[in-house]
């Protein structure tokens, strides 16, 4: 007999051999029928691996990410099976499980493949599928396992195998096809339904351009037809929804070839919705006790030496700009840290001074490869919603409270109603990666996990990605679409204060270090906008749009009545615009749902005589006839709801 | 007979060698006791030097800068007479007026003077000039020259002299005092009446560090004592109000020898009051139509070849930065209209699109080498209050009168009641230093003269003072010390609209030219709250300044209710805070006082009582009692007289 310890702490006799599939069997037949791969022991294993030893196992469906791992490593096979059935000669290569799907790299010799081609292999694929072919795993030797690709021809496999160890190297067979393969399969392929090929794409071998190119054959297979129609209807909703394409479309940002790749251009409408933001956040700070401060966009080289930035990121970053004269160096700066802490430097504190909490929108420049760049979620020049709180240990946990309280109004009144958090720690087994004393690093991580605790926060705790001066708390935000986007971000640093030399007077007249928060609710506010403008599709909250209202007068007749509705919206801070095109109300109406307007206000005869205006909400039609006061107060009750007070 | 032509531009007829006294005097008995000075045909002249031809002659008194220049060069020759005096081994060098004054550098050998010798050094200066010393020029020869100082053992003059030409050397007697001199000097040493040794400081000969250190002795002197006695007093005051001592004292700014010289660092206080005077000038634009646009710091070097900074000011400002890859080169901006014209480039523009006006809050870094550095004055990284209007030519004079407007829109609110205008021009003589056509150089000329006429500005022209890219007006404000800066500035610019290959689409469906307006009325944020800190010797305007009401109760027994008032403040969104500490109200009032907090409001028992605040006003005292809602419109009634709307 064996003893499996199950997920959630149970432990289960079972006799010797018995397979991860008879483990769910002997839960429930449900699970049986949804099981997709397993772990034991901490290694991936296949359903119908023997268990020998005692050990912990895992079962994992399709709602997992290691079922859906081993879902699609599995398509991978029946990919690469179909290449090879229409074209024999072609030499598989690597193909891995990604992140939505899977690809193979294959060298196709003279002769590729084009778009015309995927209908035919996903029709093959799935006739393989149907076959519910079981995946067989063997141990081979390394000689026969070279033996077996050189006989093929295939040199990138006999380089695979060369790296790696005798006693190491498994095959794994299914129907008449057969690959070098780690394991990890599904029961058998009848459970996959449905199965697209996505895109093919160029790809060196080993990502070095002076090696073969081979060609990259993505797919995306699902256990129903119905979740393939529903990725793809989401894909072309995501592609709608592309922040760079909109962003051209609303003229909120541009980006130019002669100032630099990476370096956003803030169209009027964009600056101005990214000042909103900040002026949102700038008042939440207010009331939450925060001092803006300014700091400037360069720092001596001796700065970021000691607060160990430079030995850590300087030769990946943009280099040291010299001066024309007295030899000196100053670095763009990369972070706000260094300049808030030589802030908190300029005066003596004592603790009843404290916490002191220092935020700036600060703009920082971090080189990024060219190939890396993307609208505005990677960008080379950004800036922070940045803020520094420095306090004393015992105001630690209720600041680190009083920041999560921050963060979550920030993302109920942008509407990101579904997050998870996740805690990064060091990793135990590397400590040299992270600057500071082990009773440093413990002191932080534990206030970070007892404050998530105390805030009843979803959490996840990851080893080994805390910043390298401290561990910190993240916020993961999940968009319309279902996608995970990382935003705020709340770091604990007790090594910043140490390099600093940081101090304040406590109660017993002594010198101490304070400690110090870094955080950002938004993250940046390129970041936060592209995420923002991709999950609203561009129909920004209403205290947030560009223009709230359009003014669609009948004809030119109504211009000055426009004009005096114009004026009172303008009174009331209302941002509205006129389209006094000489255009067809019907054709005014479109382009402003095209323009993403939240309201429209037809204005015609009826309208001037009675001093009303028609009320048409984007996308939902019409509402009625309003006086210009009742239709303010319809947009301050839809801004108050959204917004309420901090 | 000679035709001497005067500055009112009358001809009058003269005997050949009358002298520029006897002109005065001919002009009137009042004129020819307060001339000093005088410039014939473009060279300085002796008031006794006999005009032997025909030609423009000005008289200058103390008034004039020039006359001032001659009283002080003048004084410099007692200075000389009398440390040779008391000294009569030491050796003179050079000793020119200056902006204040004059100095002479001398050197000393072993023993040189102290503060203890100013002194009697004035009294025997003074001495000097009661017995109306005349100042005689003669010319000498070369060899002469040189025999007469190398007889002195003189090696300066004698190092000076062997620069000069012969024919070119002249001579200046009075008393039994020598020394080379090109000329200037008043009437005689009678009027000057007042003098004073400001201080001493070393001096390198020839400013070389490698040549012999010499004493530079500062003087100041005056017609009258009384004026002496003004100057000394407005020192004092300017000493009181310097921004660097203010700055600090008021926690607005400070600097960090880690963040480096130059790059100043905005503490709470500083940056709430940066952010109050931003605030202020962008709804001023948003009424005037301007929208705000954001651009990064950097450029690649491209953006500054195409804009022609590059080849101007390259080799002299913070050098390229280097990416760790790509090999790509950006530099920090020296200025933010390169940016802003490729925003312009975004999108295509029609006739009826403009003007453009994009404004930026834009940091910008210029290399100054660090002796240069002074507080915020002259700094290495500054934010400009910028923006560039695009408009057709048609619109050029009425969008730059609407910059005037803004411009004198800020003047007014902030107290700055003197000023005069600049139109700086090109230097017709040296046209290659600029860029740009003669005809677009023409137009942009005319188009700011025109403007200035049209607002009825006080505008004097400066030929050469234009910036290389095009001409320019410049606001030159007086402070309450009497002391000009310059602060606003408009430039119109032909030229990057050129280089940038902007264009519009005019109502004759042909691609035309923008011009462009670079303005900024405060000029750069750092340098005007500078001026600003010292005009108002840290009393700013109460609209502006960081806390306008402090709370003083009288004892801890009217907590409760210093915190209501404190509370109904906010809400009217006034900035108060409490003096809570365990002090007397008497000391309260005098810390308060030294903080320059605008109100005072004292709460004891009456006040309790009686629901009412007890009102001191800053430097005026007791204003009587009042509720927080009259106190309230106290407040708000001051503020709107000074901010009137724009």
């Amino acid at each position: 007999m064996i003893k499996i310890t199950l997920p959630d702490g149970s432990v289960k006799e079972f006799e010797k051999n018995t397979t991860p599939m008879e483990v769910a069997k002997s839960i429930s037949e449900g699970l049986a029928r949804n099981v997709i791969s397993a772990n034991f022991n901490g290694n991936t294993v296949e359903t119908k691996t023997p268990l020998t030893t005692d050990g912990p196992l895992t079962l994992y469906t399709w709602n997992n990410p290691e079922g859906k791992k081993a879902f699609w490593h599995s398509s991978a096979h029946l990919l690469a099976q179909a290449i090879l059935f229409f074209h024999p000669d072609a030499k598989l290569t690597i193909g891995p499980a990604i992140e939505n799907g899977f690809y193979y790299d294959v060298d196709f010799g003279e002769q590729g493949i084009s778009e015309s081609d995927f209908k035919n292999i996903e029709d093959k694929m799935l006739d393989f599928a149907r076959q519910k072919f079981e995946f067989e795993m063997r141990e081979v030797s390394k000689a026969d396992a070279l033996a077996y690709y050189e006989e093929k021809g295939n040199e990138y496999k006999v380089e695979l195998i060369k790296n790696l160890t005798d006693g190491d190297i498994t095959f794994c067979d299914h129907s008449d096809f057969t690959d070098l393969c780690r394991g990890g399969h599904v029961p058998n392929t009848g459970i996959i339904k449905a199965v697209k090929i996505m895109s093919v794409a160029g790809a060196y071998w080993r990502g070095d351009e002076n090696k073969p190119q081979l060609t990259r054959v993505y797919g995306i297979s699902f256990p129903k037809q119905k979740e393939l129609k529903e990725y793809l209807e989401l894909l072309e909703e995501a592609k709608k929804r592309d922040h760079r394409k909109l962003g051209k479309e609303l003229e909120l940002f541009a980006f130019s070839a002669k100032v630099g790749q990476g370096l956003p251009l803030w169209l009027p409408k964009g600056a101005a919705l990214r000042e909103r933001l900040e002026n949102f956040l700038k008042k939440a700070q207010k009331k939450a006790g925060y001092e803006m401060v300014i700091s400037p966009h360069i720092g001596q080289k001796e700065l970021y030496v000691t607060s160990g930035h430079y030995a850590k990121y300087g030769e990946d970053s943009f280099q040291p700009i010299h001066t024309p004269k007295e030899n000196e160096e100053f670095l763009l700066k990369p972070m706000n840290c260094p300049h808030h802490c030589e802030i908190y430097n300029t005066k003596p504190y004592s603790y009843k001074d404290l916490p002191k909490r220092f935020a700036e929108f600060g703009t920082v420049y971090r080189y990024e490869q060219s190939g890396e760049l993307h609208g505005l979620t990677r960008v080379r020049g950004f800036t922070q919603d940045d803020a520094h709180i420095f306090c004393t240990p015992e105001q630690l946990n209720e600041e680190f409270n009083a920041v999560i309280d921050i963060v979550l109004y920030v993302f109920s009144a942008l509407g990101f109603e579904d997050f998870t958090t996740q805690i990064s720690l060091r990793d135990p087994e590397d400590k040299e990666k992270y600057i500071g004393s082990d009773e440093n690093w413990e002191k932080a991580e534990n206030a970070i996990m007892r404050s998530a605790k105390e805030k009843g926060l979803k959490t996840i705790i990851e080893y080994g990605e805390a910043a390298f001066y401290g561990p910190k708390l993240d916020f993961m935000v999940k968009d319309v679409l279902g996608r995970s986007w990382q935003l705020g971000t709340i770091q604990v640093d007790y090594n910043l204060p140490e390099r600093f030399d940081l101090t304040y007077k406590g109660s017993d007249n002594q010198l101490h270090r304070p400690v110090m928060i870094h955080r950002a609710p938004f993250g940046s506010m390129e970041r936060f906008i592209a995420i923002l403008i991709e999950h609203t599709g561009g129909n920004f909250p209403l205290w947030l749009t560009p223009e709230q209202v359009i003014l669609l007068p009948i004809s030119e007749k109504y211009e000055n009545y426009t004009k005096k509705v114009l004026h009172l919206l303008e009174n009331s801070e209302i941002r509205a615009l006129v389209d006094d095109r000489n255009e067809k109300v019907g054709r005014k109406i479109r382009d402003a749902e095209m323009n993403k307007i939240p309201f429209m206000l037809i204005i015609g005869e009826n309208e001037e005589k009675e001093g009303t205006v028609s009320v048409r909400k984007h996308s939902e039609g019409d509402l009625g006839s309003f006086t210009v006061e009742e239709f303010a107060d319809i947009i301050q009750n839809e801004i108050d709801k959204t917004l309420q007070q901090f």
